[in-house]
């Protein structure tokens, strides 16, 4: 029997097969599941397909949250909870509540006294730190940096000083298609002798971890147009 | 057959049986490996052994990276890689590089060309963030805060501040026989509307994961003593 909580459960990164990355014991938690928080059903039911859900989903209630879930909507997800029941929130990719809205559900769940399971899966921004050589034991993920070229560049001299100043990693993310554009702006307004780690299509077979200093990223030739990227940058 | 790389191995935290969050293809290949960099050699192989390897230790190497090692030393564990041997470096506790010595052997690897593997594993601040609903968009991790009363107060200070002006989720450990202490501190020094969330004991049978006002905690009565415990600060 399931404790009744709120199951925080990852899903892979990408097209990596499930059990290298989630353990055995969370299939054995979602099997007893039947009542799921989802950005989006279609791809919630493909995984948990691919995962070896045995029900049918007929008899399984998903509930959708995303940008255009009304707040008070959301607040009612965790009413099952409430009334006695385990409901699992999945993530889209990777680890739940890091970089999707499910963090405001368990927040709501704290209000309310309901328990959080968090259970273990693939955490982008930590598989590229642990491959990344840099500091792991101070570290800053800013998620998305300004998009407007002045802003940037503001930022990127801030994160800079924090590198050296607090010997801090800085870890950021950017909109697929505009990864070849961030490199170069990198190249362009960081120092030569910062180093950038490129982390991209994590736990797949095309996995690429790089660490070298911008200077040597300007002779390389790169391409991650379209591709799933954690930058990191380190001194 | 496995690449010839540093695979970067987690392993559990705490009292967890292992197939709870460690995913299936990690034991695979775990097992195909009989070289290993570790911090200590008898709780390797207990965990080695807890988590069903099958080789003999007596044919398996282990190397020591701790506090006592010359770097000198720690460079030539990667020897083997270069040679052409897979070698794999192994946490004390959750996912190696992000609050132990492996990121040297990782960096030593990046200025060698020498491909490194990060398998999925508990990462304690992962799963706390996960679980505290606080903001998981934009986060630091400070490690250990300072030790001298004056100069956490100061640091509490410009971690609240960038809690408000970045709206970032404050992340950090402390030596779990400080931990009663720390949230003395914590209360005292902080803002009593400042949340904080704690999380212990993760992916146990006792985890504990809270988050409350720091006027509420100054109510609470708790005993952290010497539990392994994850702080998060947020508004």
């Amino acid at each position: 029997m399931l404790e009744i909580a709120l199951y925080l459960i990852p899903v892979t990164l990408g097209e990596t097969p499930p059990e290298m990355v989630l353990p055995a014991g969370l299939f054995n938690i979602m099997n007893q599941l039947d009542e799921f928080i989802v950005e989006n059903a279609r791809s919630a039911r493909r995984f948990l397909k691919s995962a070896g859900y045995q029900r049918n989903f007929d008899e399984v209630t998903f509930n959708l949250l995303n940008k255009h879930t009304a707040r008070e909507t959301a607040d009612t997800f965790i009413d099952s909870i409430k009334n006695g029941k385990a409901v699992g929130l999945l993530s889209e990719a990777g680890v739940p509540c890091i970089a999707d809205p499910g963090a405001e559900i368990v927040k709501h769940c704290h209000l309310n006294n309901i328990r959080v399971i968090p259970l273990t899966g693939p955490s982008s921004i930590i598989l590229a730190l642990m491959g990344s050589g840099f500091n792991g034991q101070n570290f800053t993920f800013h998620g998305y940096l300004p998009i407007e070229k002045s802003q940037l560049k503001t930022k990127l001299k801030e994160i800079e000083s924090d590198i050296l100043k607090k010997d801090q990693t800085q870890i950021f993310i950017e909109t697929p298609y505009r990864n070849n554009q961030m490199i170069d702006f990198l190249i362009s307004f960081c120092h030569s002798k910062t180093k950038l780690c490129i982390a991209s299509e994590l736990t797949t077979e095309n996995e690429f971890i790089v660490s070298r200093h911008l200077l040597e990223w300007k002779k390389i030739k790169y391409d991650f147009h379209k591709k799933p990227v954690v930058f990191l940058l380190y001194k």
